[in-house]
């Protein structure tokens, strides 16, 4: 941590910061700068030691402003894990250098609708299988999933299928009921920082597929994954599916594909894009999917449904089958093109 | 709703879209224009259906938009309920006109803080106090609350003093706990969208204060209330606690005060300002506080703090015990000069 | 500037860097932490130096994060100018502590038009008329204002009544033929960044209203007006007029009301408030220009038209006479109950 | 245009909206309601009739909402110009199928070094060559170009290599001085609404290339391009190259590339990616200018410096020559695989 003091700090108001600083048991470096001084803070604090000291260093007199010169997460760092970690799931390896697909409807709303939904996932090649039992809807009046009776179908599927599955779990009383029926526990954008979910997601110990806020910062992303690898579960999944656009015009929200590589720099667990939710307009996903796998992303989730004007729940951003295969078929070449073969 | 067809749409696309909204069982109004027809869909539909119908229209041929033309709320909204609502909480009237302050610190950190606090804030004329048992961090490396313990400190501090009490419940599980203890929930605004926590809200029966989400748009804030209402509880507070700024140099978040007025208009529901969070610099709430008075906010959440240099949390935006009280005079005076007493 | 490195940068990385401002002229210090090493930089470079030395360490192997630790401004900075600037045009004094109000309609339309309209302002007991000839417009199919005409027109209608004139430049090549005619030159929101007009404003020693970009942080906007302080003039005035929206529903921009005690607290210069285009409402206006003046802005900028309803740019958000004149009778109200007089 | 009256809105307010429209000489379609009232205006006002219509039927007693159903641009529009539009300068063909790289320094800094920079963009197989003569900059401290001495440089080394040019004007009386020295104009980011250059621009009959600003919707953007078009200049390119970012952590801006297949879906302009300033970051570049080129845009503009860390302006961001090689390596390899030669 550097403390950069006001120009015209006195010599007490700095003595005063050292000492509170030497109270928290650290020798504070004091460099006199030309027209102001700063104060070095050795790295020797944790976390929460660091914050609730910047905290009231930042409210001092005389003190301009205080930088945290650490990133505030550990085990999500690859300071300290530099090779890559790999999440297998059954015969599914996410991290692994091969571009995984996870495809499937938004919402499982029948057990004909989603097993022919899994039928063209895997005739396409993808080896995992979304459909949301539980959906956080907006609005109270929207479908808001089958429940249960949505997991007992996914579950069914997946075992007929071979496919791996993955849903959303909404809070952490139901973790262990989800853990049952499905392979991969998702957290959504908006339960990113729901942090009774994250720890009971740890205590878990399945996979764990985090998506991002669409207001969260990479930091704060990483934190999330932190609560959960923190718990003792390292089988974490982080998903960039869009951010808060500036425009909301033509698209839900606004990839940000660039956090590819940024997280792929900064932490050492795989990262997935999901176009669908990312621009929320099926004809931006095929497109997306690609650069998803060109920016170095470890896989896609996208939503298809067997008839998208059907659909319960975000038929405007859902493939259809010809779509789904067609962007398969497309991303293979891409992948064998440039070295990342497809799962 | 209105679909605005493409330049160039043909007859055989309009008809379509015509058709499928007839499926839905409505007569559609079909209006050419010089260069494009617009379709009208008369509100007959629940919510829905409407959203149902929606994603199907976006995602067909020679469609270019779908415009809803109602609110998505409805419990929530004045339209349907013009006079204001009150929640009365024991003697203390939120939307009642008088301009109710929620002071104390952002955490319960032992029985000896938090009722000097409490002295604090019932000497000041303040009518509710606030302490966190519960604490959503970002990191969890952060001081994560007392938990039962802080919720026991709450309930003898507010029974000692006669003031209300509110304290954040982070999921719905806890719901039952925390309403022992307390006499108003929190919802924070990271939880906003936790609906299962919404539901179980709604279902206690309880005053609920509710914080907008850093990224909620106002629609989104209302159908979150929509969610409690809908369960048959009437008691919603809306709190603006700040959005996500666009500079997170002097402050930590943007506060939108003209979501006062918009909101005001727009829902029955009593409407507080949180000027700590809303800024996240102590030195800014004061002017900020009197800004939610003036522009009709029905009252406002402050933290405070015994020794903000010692807090456990957020001790950068809570003010000293002398900051609170002068604010509370310049309050009290700024009240009567406009007609908007202190309650 | 402070130089983290990364943990585990190599001792030759860290003397690299070293050498690399040793050979700016200055002397590093290192300061060796517990997982990772910080240099300091002390303060005696200009600012062109600091930003190109950041950017060569930025990339340089081994280095994490480069923080600045001095403002990039200096004569707009209250460090090196202690006491408020204030600007007097004629007889009225902008940042001297009484409130000041500029009123007038978004375009000058016509003599009639105009001349009403500042018959209304000055009636109203505000000193300052407002009212565009060049108009920035977002489409080329929309009104541009009468140019030269419109700025004859308001020299004329300034002389008749004596009020104060101000309208908006929109390129440097236009700051003589505007100075002509105006007592006050506005810089547009779209314009805070045209640097060759900024240059211009500053060479004419003209008052120059400066107002912030919608999506320019504080930083940028001192930077702004230290292009024209630059030039030697010292009489520059802010205007805070609403940032970028999070939701365009239901206001045209967020006004941010904090902005003005950040400036205040960071800047000697005048900080007016804009709250027509900060809310892009009419009925919003009152409330958040009695805001403007509990926050501590030196005044506020208000659209008013004869009659909006017939006005050729911004009628959405322009008062009408009697909105203007109850919200100037409030505003003196309040200001006398504050102690902040209206100009 | 659609208006929604608001629930309970009467018969009296209804007419009075439709005696409005009336008076421009349309006449309204009323759609009674189950619970609200709308009325469609037929698409027979051109675009500055419209939004003054818009603005005066927003403030009118009982109007919920008005919606326009119009895309507001026009000769930008691929509703009235369905081919591709190509902009060919000297050899060079942009938007005509292959993908178009444009490389070289930030700023124009000497012959050496900028003769230098155009040999390793030559040889690497781009064909346009970019320097900055007059830089924009943030602070009046920064490096501000060599003006017509670089424009000097550029022309000279432009005619040695045969390589097209481009590099940028900040306004409009300037234009007819870069036009005699580069082939195509920049318009850079913070100068996308400098409506009197855009028209100077236009009038000048140059290729423009129009970079869209940070903060500005897709339409305003091509509502920019319309104010080049509209004085009779079709040669208009249009460049993403970031938006204002959530973070600013790890990147300067948030590079928003769905914007490229939203863009080629509504324009028929060019449309390329600047993946220098759309993360701001040098190793950012290579896998974004690949995304890029999957996405379907026209091309690239990169920014390399012979020796970055010398650089006067945006070191940070600037390739070195191997890594500008690499990636033209890389991209020429890509575009064969997926049948998009490089230019």
């Amino acid at each position: 941590m550097i403390i950069v003091m006001q120009i015209g700090a006195t010599e007490e108001q700095i003595q005063l910061v050292a000492e509170t600083i030497r109270a928290r048991g650290c020798e504070p470096l004091i460099l006199p700068g030309q027209d102001r001084t700063a104060i070095g803070v050795p790295a020797s604090l944790n976390n929460d030691q660091r914050l609730s000291l910047e905290a009231v260093l930042s409210a001092m007199d005389g003190v301009s402003k205080v930088t945290q010169t650490s990133h505030p997460y550990k085990l999500a760092s690859r300071e300290f894990h530099r090779t890559d970690s790999v999440v297998q799931v059954k015969n599914v390896v996410i991290g692994g250098g091969e571009f995984v697909v996870m495809g499937g409807p938004c919402s499982v709303e029948s057990y004909e609708q989603f097993s022919l939904a899994a039928k063209i996932v895997k005739d396409s090649g993808a080896t995992i299988l979304r459909g949301g039992a539980f959906k956080p809807r907006t609005s109270p009046y929207s479908f808001q999933g089958l429940a249960e009776e949505g997991l007992k179908i996914l579950k069914a599927v997946g075992d007929e299928t071979g496919l791996v599955t993955i849903s959303e779990v909404m809070s952490g009383d139901m973790v262990p009921l989800v853990s049952e029926y499905v392979d991969i526990l998702q957290i959504g954008a908006r339960s990113m920082q729901n942090f009774p979910l994250l720890i009971e997601a740890g205590k878990s110990g399945k996979p764990v597929f985090l998506k991002r806020g669409p207001a969260a910062q990479i930091d704060d992303f990483l934190l999330a994954a932190e609560y959960v690898l923190n718990q003792g579960n390292p089988h974490v999944i982080l998903c960039e599916r869009g951010i808060i656009p500036l425009d909301r015009t033509y698209t839900r929200n606004t990839l940000d594909l660039a956090a590819v590589p940024v997280l792929k720099e900064h932490t050492h667990l795989p990262v997935i894009v999901d176009p669908s939710h990312g621009t929320g307009v099926a004809k931006y996903v095929n497109p997306m999917a690609k650069a998803a796998l060109v920016v170095g992303a470890d896989g896609i989730m996208v939503e298809m449904h067997p008839d998208p004007k059907s659909a319960l729940s975000d038929g405007s951003q859902a493939l259809t089958p010809e779509q789904f295969t067609k962007m398969m078929t497309e991303l293979r070449q891409l992948g064998e093109a440039i070295g990342r073969p497809l799962a």
